[in-house]
């Protein structure tokens, strides 16, 4: 039990010196990406590039005590802070105290909130969110986080919470470009994005190891950073309009409290469950490629309340909304981290970097940060989605769309809306009209098919349906229509046969759906069977009063309702009849 | 097409004498029976009697022309009745011109959602109001409506809109009780209740035939008002304190014009949208159960319409909103209606009557129509649905009960949001978690059955899994995790076969799921198969590339895949391997 909440006590027990030097190897790799991308992703949550430190230390440690992925990295995340700086945006200044108070208590909201979910086990709520919804608000928040850093490799003023917004503000302000930014930005940009494709062939060419190559690829970034510095100090570009990081605060983090001012809360609690649900979903499926990998399990329950208490940490020391990164995740388990302790190694390093190498970050070219904002947000857009799900569902592509354009057009958080009410939209349109087929005998076979697409046999007074889907209340008025539709059709109808073989369960509702066509096919002088019920469906019937009102009866096989019924046609028996000499009884 | 949207051109073509004949009849029988029950109900709406008399007249005509059940008998209802006085009692107080202007308002905000709804073929949403949700609404309107009428049968003031408040009311002022008005309330409730069981068999005491004596009996409220205006004149109750409803504008109902301001139309559309769909919902099952009766068809989008026209006229015509009613709807298929002219028929007779009938309403007791109302409603209340939804279906009576409750509490709006939320929330996560099985061969035969319950036979390296729900995005991080957790479990596994008999469907989401379990099981070396996919589902998958990517192979049947992968354990093939000599191979 203490184990389910305290998965830490699982894998501490066994940690040996083996785990611990593959554990160091991962997160020393980890830090040196984990620099440069916090301080971006702190500046696209337009918080001050410190506060995406802060956010990277306690954590990661709280998530090494309370998740279950062996490898999830922790973090500031590129969504979630375009998230709060939409959400945060909308209360406060930028650049103000009262920004940063509603950044900590966002995360302060989003961690109490991850945690209830996860205490509760409704983890399942996520569900909402289907795949194209996802990855359509995925893309479109690539597309508009990359956007909003162009003004920074442009090095002019702007802003905008969704794309119309952002584009004019870079319209009006494109005029005044500082070149020195540019130059910066262009330079930054053009390098990371050679890093992810040619220096790994480049390392290997100077004589590395492949997988040496690749990890060391991911010092791009710091790299990066490393040689914009040393151009501001050479060229004194500072003293020429290129915007720096300037003076970071240095040390640990401070204790933070969150607010507990009801109207920011008031204000805030939406956005939160956003950010919550959005960062659960997207670290959770990162968590389980991971772990399925290594044939390891992680529990998404408890994974609410290891983010949960992540985020809560993050409150408390200054930090911001934080998940589980996917790139960063990635790298972590390529770097061969065993256990979460590989995420408070790197916590440690990351506060080493706060004590000691904040001072070096002064002369870092904002330009530098957008530059790997934009080139990490890039690999995001995915532009084939579309097309495959084109092809496979046009309902499934419908709220793709819906979530990319309203992303897009309105923002984030009416785009996540709009997605999931787009999704359960067709969805209930959908479980609102199921698939269901008039069928008959295969003949010769006790094969029963659909009469559009088969040539079978049938019986003008038996009238044989099955129903492809459970009857839910989602479907009960349409399972009344269609089958008194298909009976007003008959007029020489005198039994119905309802066959079941793919109803896995009946509620309530489908229950007096099935007792309205009972009792109105009886108004009618018309007998209701059912044939082929599954075992708990039956089950449960039993329980109901259905089956002593019902007027037929409930056969085993559809075959056998068909063949006992055939001769009930309400005229005397005739061992002439033409039914018997097609075989049909 | 022009058939579709004005079903009055399918009848009237063919209307005869003996339909004419039968339609007076069953109109003269409703217009006696609605008097009373149109100022009553209007009564409950908080609005001047003679409102419920024009809402009775054109709302009438416009479903008699729209709509397409042959039987109905729209006009004021008590349910919509008592949402009306909610809705409008938040906006404006009763007795005040913006109060009737908010009603009419409301009806025609109303009329053109439905019509809305209808044209976009919208009618599915409706189902998001489950049997049990509808049932439990019922119930709680029909003890609200109730309790709100007890303080005109004593004769005191009082209010709310939620049953603490009503009966809060009713304690703070049963002490101003007036007797005399105790007196005819008590009467006219004890008469009614009479009329209501014992009528007809005293009327067929006395000679009555027994269809004759049903249809006379439906005049007892008409009785009860004519009794008590007697009493009122004979013993002058006006002086003793008894309410009257006192003097009615003689005529025809006045053009009217709904408000066009924006804030009213703001705060009264979440209103008059649930007004709009309990209205609907209650209609369409009453239109559905009398039409299958005679084999009739009605069509619920194009009642959608219906519905909507007659709030619209209802609007205009200074009325209130409309739907069709339940005890009225079946007194009129009773008594002979043949076709919506008898709507029609109905509207004129309670069209003379605001012409000439009004100036007797003067003495009309308001405890009288209390004890109409009280009389009807209690007749809503089902104290039996609790327990046949608790034997079925623990979900479903929860939704139930919920309904319940928070009508009750709360008042109507936030019970039918509290209804409806439990319901999908209910569904949602039964969707996220469904039915599936490890099957094993039943020893001798083909068919597979589920390991816990029966003997049957499986393999260390293969696992067999039947799903019995359709993969969609509600199931995919279940099934991902259902899958992946039972193989974690098995080291000696080399074959997952995914038993698709009861998968009706997979949607984007699902297939994106069984992408990645086939990826994660190939990391870890284990060949993904599906066996028994049907035959839609197969032509979906193959217009995606996940059958390229399949580690495994699609099996025709369940019996043959198990067969075809028991010798390929990974171990050098021994004819004399025990599985041969089990049968199993």
């Amino acid at each position: 039990m203490l184990k389910r909440y305290f998965p830490i006590l699982t894998w501490a027990r066994a940690y040996n010196g083996g785990a611990l030097s593959n554990d160091l190897m991962a997160a020393v790799i980890v830090t040196i990406m984990l620099i440069p991308q916090s301080l971006a992703y702190a500046l696209l949550a337009g918080l001050p590039p410190v506060v995406g430190l802060y956010a990277s230390i306690l954590p990661l440690v709280a998530y090494a005590i309370f998740g279950t992925s062996r490898t999830l990295a922790v973090g500031p995340v590129a969504v979630v802070s375009l998230m709060t700086a939409s959400a945060v945006g909308a209360v406060a200044a930028q650049g103000t105290a009262e920004y940063l108070e509603a950044a900590i208590t966002l995360a302060a909201l989003s961690g109490v909130m991850l945690a209830i979910l996860g205490l509760l086990r409704l983890g399942f709520l996520a569900n909402l969110l289907s795949h194209p919804v996802i990855s359509g608000f995925i893309t479109a928040s690539g597309i508009l986080i990359a956007t909003s850093q162009v003004r920074h490799i442009l090095g002019v003023q702007g802003g905008g919470e969704n794309w119309p917004e952002m584009l004019g503000s870079l319209m009006r302000n494109i005029a005044s470009t500082n070149f020195n930014t540019l130059a910066v930005g262009l330079f930054a940009t053009a390098f990371l994005f050679w890093v992810r494709k040619g220096a790994k062939p480049a390392l290997i060419a100077i004589g590395f190891k492949p997988r040496a190559a690749e990890m060391t690829a991911k010092a791009g970034p710091v790299v990066a950073v490393m040689l914009t510095i040393a151009a501001v100090a050479l060229f004194a570009l500072e003293t020429k309009g290129v915007r720096l990081v300037g003076a970071v605060p240095q040390g640990l983090p401070p204790f933070a409290l969150p607010s507990t001012d009801m109207e920011l809360i008031a204000q805030l609690w939406v956005p939160a469950l956003l950010i919550s649900i959005i960062g659960f979903v997207e670290s959770v499926s990162v968590a389980q490629t991971l772990a399925a990998k290594r044939r390891q399990r992680i529990d998404p329950d408890q994974e609410l309340v290891g983010l949960g208490a992540s985020n809560i940490a993050s409150a408390f020391s200054g930090g911001y909304p934080v998940t589980g990164g996917f790139a960063r995740s990635v790298v972590n388990f390529d770097a061969g981290a065993e256990t979460p302790a590989a995420g408070a190694y790197t916590a440690v390093g990351i506060a080493l970097a706060s004590l000691f190498l904040t001072p070096l970050l002064f002369y870092l070219p904002i330009a530098t940060l957008a530059a790997t904002i934009i080139v990490a947000v890039l690999s995001l857009v995915d532009l084939k989605t579309p097309g495959v799900l084109w092809r496979y569902s046009k309902s499934d592509f419908s709220a793709h769309i819906v979530t990319i354009v309203v992303t897009l057009l309105m923002g984030v958080e009416t785009g996540v809306i709009a997605g999931v009410g787009a999704g359960l939209l067709l969805y209930l349109w959908k479980a609102s009209r199921p698939h269901a087929a008039i069928v008959g005998r295969v003949p010769e076979t006790e094969h029963f098919r659909n009469v559009e697409r088969h040539d079978v046999l049938t019986l003008p007074h038996i009238l044989s349906i099955r129903i492809d889907e459970s009857l839910t209340y989602l479907n009960a008025r349409w399972l009344e229509e269609y089958v008194l539709e298909r009976v007003a059709e008959r007029p020489e109808l005198r039994h119905v046969i309802l066959m079941c073989s793919a109803v896995n369960a009946i509620d309530a509702s489908g229950l007096e759906s099935l007792e309205a066509i009972n009792h109105r096919l009886q108004d009618g002088d018309i007998c209701l069977h059912l044939s082929e019920v599954k075992g708990p469906v039956m089950d449960r019937l039993g329980q109901s009063h259905f089956l002593q009102g019902l007027g037929g009866r409930v056969f085993l096989s559809q075959d056998r309702a068909f063949s006992e019924l055939a001769t009930d046609d309400g005229r005397a028996p005739d061992p002439l009849d033409p039914l018997a000499a097609r075989g049909m009884i």
